[in-house]
């Protein structure tokens, strides 16, 4: 079958586009997912007539199709759980028009996100999500998981910049969603739908962009607080004053220590340190959002608190917070940092409280867990700490993943901010969301009839995500 | 039938819920479009637990319902087609809650966008959609056309300010979509896809919104121009430039005319104005956009500017733009002011090209055609005024609409910017956006099998606008 498969695809992208040795279906067997099972197939399509083509023949032979971008992606997004084709959409990588009389740009899916930028810089111009991962994240990746990064607070997820896009759907048809405009409703706007769906209803080919014009002031704070408590509810009152963050940022203890012990950046070892910046075109603007957010951590008992124009002392206060994750998987010998129970939002003036139960819960089933996120719109990050090694890790997981979002859904949050679903939230997620699951579901068989674009994913992903795939770790006993 | 179903709805509504005589229904057999139709009966629900109870009773008896807030939509979005029952949300006018800790509000459907302000400004903050028909649009209308109004160019459309809501669907079911809190992943994102879909794919019970902090400055300019197609570059370069206006708005010498005759605001005979404002916390952050877009307006000719932080003065501005629409009502003796061809979105660098493009059109077809609207965003308004009365003007503005529309197509404009497509749009919008027909199609057949809520609407309306319902207008031979 393999080889009739292999065969069938030459007819469509050239040889050297078609990988089946046993390394790269390693590879791309996994990304940065607890999660992995490898593909059939690995196919990088380099033109929308590929895609339109390698989707005719998969829907009408049945064949799983996942695409793919730098798979950066937490929760098995990119794991083809029944095999299939991965659709590594790197190669469409151009550029295709920067165009600032209309305040767009036109891009192919596989543009990465800090190339996009250098792009637009000249012009005065950038595109706004800026995950942690800037580095490697592409545009096709933001948009399945309607990424937001540091800078939401302010100018809003992956969708809100996205003005259109050319999808191919499961058949093979292309279509032109959205308009070149900053506002539009001219029937379902199906291209908000495509963001954050996944790449469970189609595969974007190419996305017409909102681009924004660079401030000409950055200014980062940073305030110490020896209660998370306090800094929380910072946090809540600095949006409920008006003040229009660009960036507010918590981290907590675990954080600090592990960012000290990596970088040795010096950071007080307090319980929480929140990171304030304001940007704008006039400083005297900036100033006054600054002086009004120093304002409110004073009154929360913040302290040490530092702010700074300056673009080396901003990366040197920044750092930390940049670099956290990496510094998180050096935090202790034997303890793995997994992207588990890894993101979710909460209302504002929860981040505090959802933040001490983290503790707690982590404490309870023997991982460790550090608190973190853009919290001036809601979004927590964690991570599970844990010696991936022992089995009894994966049970302890498992109660942590079910308590913590049981929890975020009795407080009015969602299991994700902008990370996505797909397979090790999915189950957390279908019991919050248990009145919308028939409602994703006609939605996704009107879409994709045959069930061939990423599947078992989402509504459709197994009930306990430990069994869903294998494991990409070495687990023992 | 009708005893009947008046029966039946009795049991679920109070009496006095419930209209069926012949005054009520020809007031809802109408909105501010030029279509008529009589609905059966007009129901106005109080709960979320009637409408499920009158959804249930109307899926299971295939009765179209038709949601109906201030009935000001201008393309038929309410017009009875098929008669059924029409739910007048607009008891449902409760504001739940106003929840700063977490930046949002709650509201019913029917709550009126400018009680909505109201309400809010003690706060310090305000709900962004600003249609010239605040004072009377409900929140359930805005959602149902994804309305932008005048200050979309800095704060977005409706749907980007709508975090979540309650909706019951075509079977009477509830469901929670979105999220309290600005960004979130979680799942299709159904509360953006229900914005703008015109009522057909379910009826909003309540709705979360994100409330934006009021600016404590604002500064309103106005420039006029020679040349219509100078006030387009202007618009463009205003945009590429980098600057943030809070409005920025066209009107052409047609409607300055109309203002005049009107409102003796003693405006210059030029062939176009334009308003352009800036709005911020700090008043050195508003002067800097102003002084901005001054030297662009210099720079393409405009001239007569004037700037005001002044409310007063603003509001003198203001007025003709505010009073537009019911001054071209008065335009001309046996001319009638109809709401066709009434809305457009088109990429900024067009916005000179198709005004200049419009009056062309208009005066081959013997009709007048004034043009306006929030250009910054691209949208673009105007109006057929004719002699409704004969039928000749209808074959005029029939091919007016075509010719329109096909054009806005052929520059990258969509059909519509925030007025949406229902029935007298839709015959143009089907023809530009002919390969999404299936998917919104299998869209909707997914969330409505049965074809219950407003049906023959958007993708669904028949071909020919002229002829799809009775037209409210007396017309002779």
């Amino acid at each position: 079958m393999k080889e009739a498969l292999i065969k069938d695809l030459k007819k469509i992208v050239s040889e050297e586009n078609i990988r089946d040795n046993p390394a790269d279906l390693y590879v791309y067997g996994s990304d940065a997912s607890v999660h992995e099972a490898l593909p059939w197939v690995v196919v990088r399509p380099k033109t929308i007539e590929e895609v339109q083509r390698i989707m005719r023949y998969a829907n009408a032979e049945l064949i799983p199709v996942i695409p793919r971008g730098a798979g950066s992606s937490t929760s098995g997004h990119t794991t083809p759980i029944d095999g299939g084709i991965v659709l590594d959409m790197k190669q469409m990588n151009r550029i295709l028009e920067i165009r600032l009389q209309d305040v767009l740009c036109r891009v192919e899916p596989g543009v990465v996100d800090d190339d996009l930028n250098r792009a637009l810089k000249p012009y005065g111009f950038f595109w706004p999500p800026a995950p942690a991962s800037s580095r490697i994240a592409t545009i096709g990746g933001e948009i399945g998981a309607n990424t937001s990064g540091l800078r939401s607070v302010k100018y809003g997820a992956t969708r809100d910049s996205v003005l259109g896009m050319k999808v191919v759907l499961a058949n093979g048809d292309l279509v032109n969603l959205g308009a070149n405009t900053r506002v539009s409703t001219a029937g379902y706007q199906l291209e908000k739908l495509m963001v954050g769906s996944e790449g469970t209803l189609g595969i974007v080919v190419e996305a017409t962009l909102k681009v924004v014009p660079l401030p000409k002031f950055r200014c980062l704070g940073i305030a110490n607080f020896n209660k998370l408590e306090e800094a929380g509810e910072t946090i809540s009152e600095i949006m409920a004053s008006g003040s229009s963050p660009s960036m507010l940022e918590l981290m907590d203890n675990i954080g600090i220590t592990a960012v000290n012990k990596n970088l040795s950046l010096g950071l007080p070892d307090v319980a929480a340190i929140i990171l304030f910046e304001a940007d704008g075109k006039v400083k005297e603007a900036v100033d006054y959002e600054m002086e009004g957010m120093k304002r409110i951590c004073e009154k929360h008992n913040g302290f040490g608190i530092q702010m700074s124009y300056d673009a080396k002392e901003r990366t040197r206060i920044y750092t930390g917070r940049k670099k956290l994750f990496a510094s998180l998987s050096r935090y202790k010998e034997g303890i793995i940092c997994t992207d588990l129970a890894d993101d979710m939002a909460v209302p504002n003036s929860k981040v505090a409280e959802c933040a001490e139960k983290i503790h707690e819960i982590a404490e309870r089933n023997n991982v460790i867990m550090s608190v973190y996120g853009h919290c001036g719109s809601g979004v927590i990050h964690t991570k599970i700490m844990m010696d991936v090694r022992k089995k009894e890790q994966w049970e302890d997981a498992r109660r942590v993943v079910e308590e913590l979002y049981d929890y975020v859904d009795k407080i009015g949050g969602v299991t994700s901010g902008e990370h996505g679903i797909a397979l090790s939230k999915a189950p957390s997620w279908k019991k919050a969301r248990n009145d919308l699951l028939p409602v994703m579901r006609a939605i996704k068989k009107a879409l994709d009839p045959n069930n061939i674009l990423n599947p078992h994913k989402l509504q459709d992903a197994p009930d306990d995500w430990v069994t869903a795939t294998k494991l990409r770790y070495l687990v023992r006993g």
